[in-house]
């Protein structure tokens, strides 16, 4: 007797095979791609010491985090990826070399209030280069390569990277004596897409306490528009006013300077005065990713760059830039948006071999033979009448299923039933191999996001 | 100042990038072989309500279990990957297809006492196949070509897949009078490897209540030896006195018959009737996998046949047969015993692209375009001496380098030097991406593990 009600708790994703399939597609190109650029795989663990995981927090991240006793350990699950990276650099300093490129795809934990599209439970994927005393800027214009080669090869092409750098807007600030209020205003302009200029104004001069012509000019500032080399003109109207300005702008432009040879397309690049970034520890550039179609979601990728990453851990300096992507909300929000691409192959398998003969030992020797040939095969194993296997097959998409009868095993050949067209052809082992290997190269070029 | 030490909780497995980069290439090939069979990747929680993780446990589960409350909710830590499948299966029942054939391989947690080799988070890697109501034997029967396969793409090739049937036990206890005794029997037969034969007869006596003369006749059951077929001949004398040993034998025949047919050699799979599992729930076919140069490390790959997967969760029986690799353990093992390939690539990349100018503009036009021939390319961004470029490149162990500079970028080429073997050539672009991806496609072939 069943005596428990199954159940998944809210705000934890867990998917059917078919979108499950979608998701390691996703992962897969993740993995692809950020290795391509040299970042090692790393995986730390999801416990940590909740003194060690707190050492910087406060706020949201105590509230939000699950902490929990075991004996006598203080014990909490990460709630991102950027500590435990900082962690594991000072812990491992030593034997790591420096710039050290890691990638990590991990699950982290945040106990939000429960809402629709909000997770609990949610994946995040981080690259982050870490140097030991300094960090070339190179690695900061290597970055928009990055997130542009991921995300087209996800299948997007209708996207933006938003580009800025936070000592433009701290010299800016500092120019006009508000040096002290930057963190701030940037809180306050990093709404500016949310709820307009006049309410971003309002709170400015009401809450910061800036006076009427601050905000005019940092509203003036932030809304200045163009083609990058345009914006990146227009700055150079503040040449040698602030060093801070001025180094930020020789940042940006350098970022910029490499853009085509690093293969990225002006179009898919923008210089914005506007973004900031929420969080404090950015000291460079800044990067938001927005898909041109859907500026709702907000950004799918973010990061920048960092003078400390592990100051609380190890006394040496250790400059970074990092981007991260929230995927199992990116993954929920291309569900929402009709964007996971239907064509993509989700079946277990690339052909599902069905024996029509009691006994079984020529099917089984067929579906050794395509798994030898490097094909995904699933041998039929219960006895059942032709059309439940055959509706089997169309339950879970097998793109193939193979028919082996007494006739066919007769001939030495097996029947190649192709389950989109409904075509079946009489073939030898041999030549189903190679047909199917055929149509999953084809199958291969599918992305998983399909634009509308 | 740096105020807290940066600290790994013990028991918690944490791999600088080299090691990783073996853990990540055997996870790769579990992927890739558990599709081959058409088993479909799943994911689900690593926090589950706790009253549904613990339905049908007690004991050492209840102690072990990461436990905690979060607001009004009792959370736990899943300490398998069985008790989410069942849950999930009972869940999604109306929406999946059977057999429903999944692969997982995820993290799970256990407060065991913290000892070397003993892990408080792991990876396990489990396949299973559940079945509606009816499984055919035929998918016990192709669990060994799974085993099989996977350890062999590893890199294994001295170990055996040691394989019985619990009703064959259960049959013959009970054509003793002693069905009641069962589990208490098999759970003691279970130390046979360990112990040695007269302390488990000791037991069988002293604690489990037998005769001496029953006791003996386990043993003398229990070391049947012989090759495959002998046994099963030997097993046939006891033909006609109890039905489920007759069933039993019958089931341990069909997976015999089609191993050659599934790939399986006889080298590989030894019928042994000592196996048993401690597990109560399996009810047929049993598994376990040794080393054969290391039987101190007890099975890699164990698992079995069940009759009921989630009977806590739902009123339909749901049979299964399941396989389970305690990943996190093998991995520390495999460390352990020195059967990890040194000659496996783990460098970040396939090539370090060194310019030697300072525009970097051509070095990074020469990575984008070995990055679009899929090859691995990092870019070194830093201003530093080549010699310490070059340390960088050996502390990695990249295995190419190319270096540019003026001479090579005036001539429209590149030096690509080998770094294992030293040597190097001035090539064009398109030569120098033909050059690594013929050396890489020989590295493809260096297994993660290599006997000794």
């Amino acid at each position: 007797m069943a005596t428990f009600k199954p159940r998944t708790l809210s705000g934890f994703m867990e998917l059917l095979p078919a979108p499950q399939q979608q998701m390691e597609k996703i992962m897969e190109i993740l993995r692809e791609t950020y290795a391509l650029y040299g970042f090692t795989p790393l995986d730390t663990p999801a416990i940590e010491d909740a003194q060690v995981l707190l050492a910087k927090s406060g706020g949201d991240t105590e509230k939000q985090i699950y902490r929990f006793q075991k004996g006598d350990s203080d014990l909490a699950l990460r709630f991102d990826l950027t500590v435990p990276l900082a962690k594991y650099v000072a812990l491992h300093y030593n034997e790591l070399a420096f710039p050290f490129r890691r990638y990590q795809i991990g699950k982290v934990y945040r106990g939000e209030r429960a809402q629709r599209g909000r997770f609990r439970e949610f994946y995040q994927a981080d690259i982050d280069i870490i140097g030991d005393g300094k960090l070339d800027i190179l690695c900061e214009a290597e970055i928009p390569s990055i997130i542009y080669n991921t995300f087209t090869r996800l299948g997007l092409n209708r996207f933006v990277i938003r580009v800025n750098n936070r000592k433009i807007l701290n010299g800016f600030y500092g120019m006009l004596g508000l040096r002290d209020k930057a963190a701030d205003i940037m809180h306050t302009m990093d709404k500016l897409d949310k709820i307009g200029e006049s309410a971003v104004k309002d709170i400015l001069v009401d809450s910061c306490g800036l006076s009427l012509e601050q905000a005019d000019e940092i509203l003036r500032f932030a809304t200045i528009r163009g083609s990058n080399e345009e914006v990146l003109q227009k700055l150079s109207q503040y040449a040698g006013k602030n060093e801070l300005l001025d180094a930020g702008r020789e940042e940006l432009s350098a970022v910029c300077q490499n853009l085509s040879a690093f293969g990225v397309p002006q179009s898919h690049f923008a210089v914005d005065l506007t973004i900031a970034r929420g969080l404090d520890y950015y000291t460079g550039t800044v990067y938001e990713t927005t898909l041109l179609d859907y500026p709702e979601i907000g950004s799918v990728c973010s990061g920048g760059r960092y003078d400390n990453l592990a100051e609380f851990y190890i006394d040496k300096p250790l400059p970074g830039v990092g981007i991260s992507i929230g995927l199992t909300r990116l993954f929920y929000v291309l569900g929402e948006q009709g964007l996971l691409n239907p064509a993509l192959p989700t079946a277990p398998a690339d052909v599902l071999v069905l024996p029509m003969t009691d006994d079984p030992k020529e099917a089984i020797r067929l579906a050794t033979y395509l798994r030898n040939c490097g094909i995904r095969t699933q041998l039929y194993t219960e006895q059942k009448k032709f059309k439940q296997k055959m509706s089997y097959a169309d339950k879970l998409s097998f793109p193939f299923a193979v028919i082996l009868g007494e006739d066919e095993i007769a001939q030495g050949k097996c029947a190649l039933k192709n389950m989109q067209t409904g075509e079946q052809a009489l073939l030898s082992y041999e030549e189903t191999a190679t047909a199917i290997g055929k149509a999953l190269e084809e199958r291969e070029q599918i992305a998983v996001i399909l634009e509308q």
